[in-house]
C-alpha cells in the first residue's frame, strides 16, 4: 500500500493522546482483579502466592528501589531468571521507569551471555541463585556490569564471588508500596529479547510498549490464547524466552490466574502444578507436552484439569496431537511466531467450526499454525519478492508485518531480513482463502531432491503417528545423484522398535513415493537448543554423509 | 501522573511503526473471514445477504465512486440510514480515504439536523430512501452539501425534490472491486457523532482511527461484548448513534456474523431475524428489549437463540434482568458507556464468578455497570475535585480517560467537559474495591431533598419489578419544605392497577423510609429521545409542580 498526498490531511480525531503503557496492564489488574492470585514454585522448591494487588505494591517498591540505585529511563538492567512472581514484579517495575529489561536465557553459551549482557550494556543483573554460578565464570568480562541483585531472600543468599552483590528482597525492603509511575511515548523500549541463531553472535529484538501492550490484548482475545477471569494459565515456557510469549503481560490483562512454574520444568513438577492448582490452559514447545505426556503414561495419569495446551516454538506433530485428545481430551492447540514476532502471530484456537470436522482432518489442521490475529497482515513471497497467491497449494517465503513485529535488530544496521518493510521469517508456508496458514517447513530444513523440494515437517509429522516413535527428525542427507535425500532418525518408545521396513509401511500412501526417506537410524535422543527446538545443524553436521558412506551413488 | 524528566529518554523499541487503520479491520475479515455473512433488512422489507469479502470488494468500489466525487481525506461526509450493509460500506469506504463519516441521527429535531450538517461541512450526503422527506424539508438551508446519494437500486430510487440526486447502487457500478487505500496517521479523523444534549446545540464528538480500531478490539474482547467466529450479533442501536456501539467494528474484526434489522425496530421483524438468523447475542437499550418482551409474551414466545442481551444508554431495571432470565434463560448484560466514550467502557459479562452468585444478589449486579475493559481508567471525584475512594460506599462524579476517550468536542474551544486531562461523564457513582462501578444517577436527576440526595434510579429498578409495573420513571418535584420529593410515574400491563398504597407495600424495607415517593401517577407512555431515553426534563416540566398543586406545605 502506498501513501498518496490527500492522506497526509492530518485532520486528526479530539481522541485522549493516553499511550499505551506496559505499567497499565498490571493498573488494570490490581484495581479489578485484586485478589487474582499469582501462583510461583520458588528456589526451594515451595509454592509462593501472592496476588496482582500485592505485586503492583511490590512493583512500587522495585520502582524505588531501582530509582534509588540510578536506573532511570533508558537504561538497560539483565534478569537470569525461572517463571517467578520476583521475574514478573520485575517485567512491570523496569518497564514502569522507561528503562529496558534485558530477559537473558541461561541456556546460551557463556560466550554468547557475556556477549549480550555486554552488546545491551546492562547496568546490573537481577539473578537467581540457580543461575550465579554461570555468572560467576564471567563476570571479569562484564566491564559494564554495576552490580547484581540476586532473587530470593536474605536467608536465601548463596556465597558468591560476584562483585557487589545484594538481595531482591532485602533491596525492595522498607520502600514505600506506592510509585508515581511516569508517563511518556508508547513508542519507548521496554524489553530485550536476544535469538540466538545458529550463526553469528545472537541478534536482539527490542520490543516497545505500544508493541507489548498491543500483543497482549490479542494474546488474550479469542482468535489467539483466549484468557479469562477463570482461566488458570501455566506458561512453560521461559519468561527468558520472548517474555514468556506474552503471558505475564496477557494474564492480567484478562484477569487470569498465573502459574509459573520457577525451575520445575520436569515432569513430576509440572503435573503437581496443573493438579493441584487447577490448570486450565498451559503454553510450550512440543518437547515440553512430550515430556508431561511420557511422565503421565509412566504414572498412569488420564484425568487432568487442562483443557488446552498452546503450543508453539516448532511444529505440532500429529501424533501427539492425536494422544492429548485421545488420551487426556485435551486440545492441542497449534500457534506460530517468532521472537521478531512479539512472538504470537496465528493460532487455531478451538472454535465450534474446528470442532465440528471430521477428527481426522481436524488432528491434520491442528498440526498447521492456524489464522493471523487481526494486527498480523502476513505474505508469501517467491524468490524475487513477488507475491504468491493464497491458494493453499502455492508455497513461499512467509513474511509477516504489523505493530508487534520487529522492524530491524538492536543495534544492527542489516536488514536483510526486513525486505520492504516486511519481516522474512525464513520459513516456506502456504496460506488458503480463509488465512489458514501451514509451515511446509524452514527455508534451511527444507531438503532439495534432484531440483524439487520435500518437506521434512510433513515427513516427521506422518512418522511421529507411529506407535514406536517418541520422536523423530528428517534432515537432508548428502546425495551423489540427487544432492540430498531424506534421511530420518528416531527416539523409540520403551521396548520397540521400528526398521526401514516398517517405516515404508507406515509412509505408503501417506507421502509421494519420492519422499520415502533413503534410511532410519535409530537414536538415543535428539539434540536440542535451551528453548527445546531440535537442532538441525549439528544433526546434519553428523549424518550429513550418512547416505555416502554407506554406498549411495550416481 | 506526571511527566519526570528522565521519561524523555526517548529509547525507541525497534519495532513496525503499522498504524491502526480502520479499513484494516475489513481486510482482516475478508481475508480470514471471506464467506462469514452480513445480513441485512433492506428498506422493501426484505432480507438480503452479503459476504465480508463482497463487502470488502464493494467497499472498493466505493472508494474509487466518493474519490470520483471529489472526497478526500479529511472531507467530511454525511449518512441519514438505517443499519444495512450499505451503510456499514460507508463506515468503511469514507474512513479508508482518510475522509470522515458523519453519521447523522434522523431522530433529531429537523433544524438540528441543519446545524450538524452545516456544522460538520458535510460535502455529500447518503440518504436512506426513508429519510429523503426529512432532508428535502432543510435542503434549502445546506448551502455546502453538493448532492445526496439514496441508499438503493436504480429501481427503487424514489421521486425527489433534492436537487444533484444519485442513486448509491449506480454509483458504484462499473468501479473496480480493489483499491489501493492510502496508509496515514491513526490519529486522523474517521466518523463523526453528535450528541443531543438537552440544551443547546448538539456536540460532536470526532473519533480517530486509533480510538476505533482499540475500541474494536476491546469491545470484541470478554470484558466487553465477547464475540467469536461463532457469533451472531445483532445491533438493535442505530448505526447513527455512536456507530451501533461500534458493533460494525468488532464483530468482522471476531469474524461475528453480522444482522443488520434496517429500519425494522419493532416488536415482530427483531423476533423475525432473531428465530430466522440464530442470534445469540443482541444490543440496544433496555427499551429495545422491553418491546421485544411485549411483543414475545403477546405471542406466547418463549424459546429463543438468543444467549445474552448487552444493554446501555440506560439503567438496567432490575424487573427486565430477572424477567429475561427467568422467562427466556437470556442473560441480561448491562453495559456503561456515552457517546464521548467510544461509548463502551465497561460491562458484566456472565463469568462463571457472577453466574455462581446466588440469583438475586446476582439479578442486582446485573443493574450495575460492571467493570471497565482494559484501556479505561476511571474514578469519581468531589465537587473540589478531589479524587475519592473505590469503596462501594463513597459517590462522587464518574471521569474516565483512555485511548477512546474525547478529549474535546468538534470544533468547540469550552473544556468545561474535560478537567484535568478525564472526561466529566455527569453521572454520579460508587465504584467497589474490584472496580465493580454503579452509577448511582444522572447528576441533574437525582433528588435534592432536605440536604440529601436520593437515587431515581434506585427507586425506578425496584418499582419495576412489581408485576403490575411495565415502565416507570421517578423524578424530583419542588416541595416547600424538603426542596425535592421524589414522584413516581408509571405505565402499567395491560388490566392492571397500581396505586400510592401497593406502592409503598412494595418500597416498605427496600428503600431508605424517607425515599418513599410522595405520590404515584400512572399515565399511557413516558416521552422517549430517539436512542429510547426517557426524558426527565420534559416530565420536570410537567410534573415538577404537581406536590405543591397538591397541598404540600412547610
Amino acid at each position: 500500500m502506498s501513501s498518496k498526498d490527500y492522506a497526509d490531511a492530518n485532520f486528526r480525531g479530539n481522541m485522549m493522546s493516553t499511550q499505551l503503557l506496559i505499567i497499565d496492564i498490571l493498573d488494570h489488574a490490581r484495581r479489578r482483579f485484586p485478589q487474582q492470585q499469582i501462583v510461583s514454585r520458588v528456589h526451594s522448591g515451595a509454592i509462593h502466592r501472592t496476588t496482582y494487588l500485592e505485586s503492583w505494591q511490590r512493583t512500587a517498591q522495585l520502582g524505588h528501589a531501582l530509582q534509588a540505585l540510578g536506573v532511570k529511563a533508558g537504561d538497560c538492567v539483565a534478569s537470569l531468571a525461572w517463571n517467578t512472581f520476583r521475574h514478573f514484579e520485575l517485567y512491570y517495575g523496569a518497564a514502569g521507569l522507561g528503562a529496558v529489561l534485558h530477559t537473558v536465557n541461561p541456556r546460551l553459551f557463556s560466550d554468547q551471555i557475556r556477549y549480550v549482557i555486554d552488546h545491551a550494556e546492562d547496568s546490573y543483573v537481577f539473578v537467581d541463585p540457580s543461575f550465579v554460578a554461570l555468572l560467576e565464570e564471567i563476570a571479569d568480562q562484564l566491564p559494564r556490569v554495576k552490580g547484581y541483585i540476586i532473587l530470593c531472600t536474605a536467608d536465601e543468599m548463596p556465597v558468591t564471588s560476584l562483585a557487589n552483590v545484594q538481595c531482591y528482597e532485602s533491596l525492595l525492603d522498607g520502600h514505600p508500596t506506592t510509585y508515581e509511575w511516569p508517563r511518556f511515548s508508547e513508542e519507548q523500549a521496554a524489553s530485550l529479547c536476544y535469538t540466538s541463531g545458529t550463526t553469528g553472535h545472537p541478534k536482539g529484538v527490542l520490543y516497545s510498549h505500544r508493541a507489548t501492550v498491543l500483543h497482549a490484548q490479542a494474546a488474550a482475545s479469542p482468535a489467539l490464547l483466549d484468557l479469562r477471569e477463570d482461566t488458570v494459565l501455566l506458561p512453560m515456557v521461559a519468561m527468558y524466552h520472548v517474555s514468556a510469549w506474552g503471558a505475564p503481560y496477557a494474564a492480567p490483562l484478562a484477569g487470569a490466574r498465573l502459574v509459573l512454574p520457577g525451575h520445575g520444568m520436569d515432569g513430576p513438577s509440572m503435573w503437581e502444578m496443573i493438579r493441584d492448582e487447577g490448570v486450565t490452559v498451559g503454553l510450550g514447545v512440543p518437547t515440553i507436552w512430550l515430556t508431561l505426556h511420557n511422565y503421565l503414561r509412566e504414572q498412569q495419569v488420564t484425568e487432568l484439569p487442562l483443557e488446552r495446551v498452546c503450543v508453539g516454538g516448532a511444529a505440532s506433530p500429529l501424533g501427539l496431537v492425536k494422544t492429548y485428545y485421545e488420551q487426556y481430551g485435551i486440545y492441542w492447540q497449534p500457534i506460530w511466531g517468532m521472537t521478531e514476532t512479539g512472538p504470537l502471530a496465528t493460532s487455531l484456537p478451538p472454535s465450534p467450526a474446528i470442532l465440528a470436522l471430521p477428527e481426522e482432518e481436524r488432528f491434520r489442521r491442528q498440526t498447521t499454525a492456524g489464522k493471523a490475529a487481526f494486527g498480523v497482515d502476513m505474505g508469501i513471497f517467491d524468490a524475487d519478492d513477488r507475491p504468491l497467491a493464497h491458494d493453499g497449494e502455492t508455497s513461499g517465503e512467509l513474511r509477516v508485518r504489523g505493530p508487534w513485529i520487529c522492524s530491524q535488530y538492536f543495534k544492527n544496521d542489516d536488514l536483510s531480513s526486513f525486505p520492504g518493510g516486511w519481516l522474512a521469517t525464513g520459513d516456506i508456508a502456504v496460506i488458503d482463502a480463509e488465512g489458514h496458514m501451514k509451515v511446509v517447513d524452514r527455508k534451511k530444513d527444507v531438503i532439495k531432491s534432484g531440483g524439487e523440494w520435500i518437506s521434512s515437517l510433513e515427513i516427521e509429522s506422518i512418522v511421529s503417528q507411529h506407535p514406536a516413535v517418541n520422536e523423530c527428525c528428517v534432515i537432508g542427507a548428502k546425495h551423489p545423484k540427487w544432492d540430498e535425500r531424506p534421511l530420518l532418525l528416531v527416539v523409540l518408545n520403551p521396548e520397540q522398535q521400528f526398521d526401514r521396513t516398517q517405516m515404508k509401511e507406515h509412509l505408503t500412501g501417506r507421502i509421494a513415493k519420492w519422499w520415502m526417506p533413503d534410511a532410519v537410524l535409530v537414536v538415543d535422543r535428539l539434540p536440542r537448543t535451551g528453548t527445546g527446538k531440535v537442532v538441525k545443524n549439528e544433526l546434519r553436521d553428523q549424518y550429513g554423509n550418512y547416505l555416502i558412506e554407506q554406498g549411495a551413488s550416481a
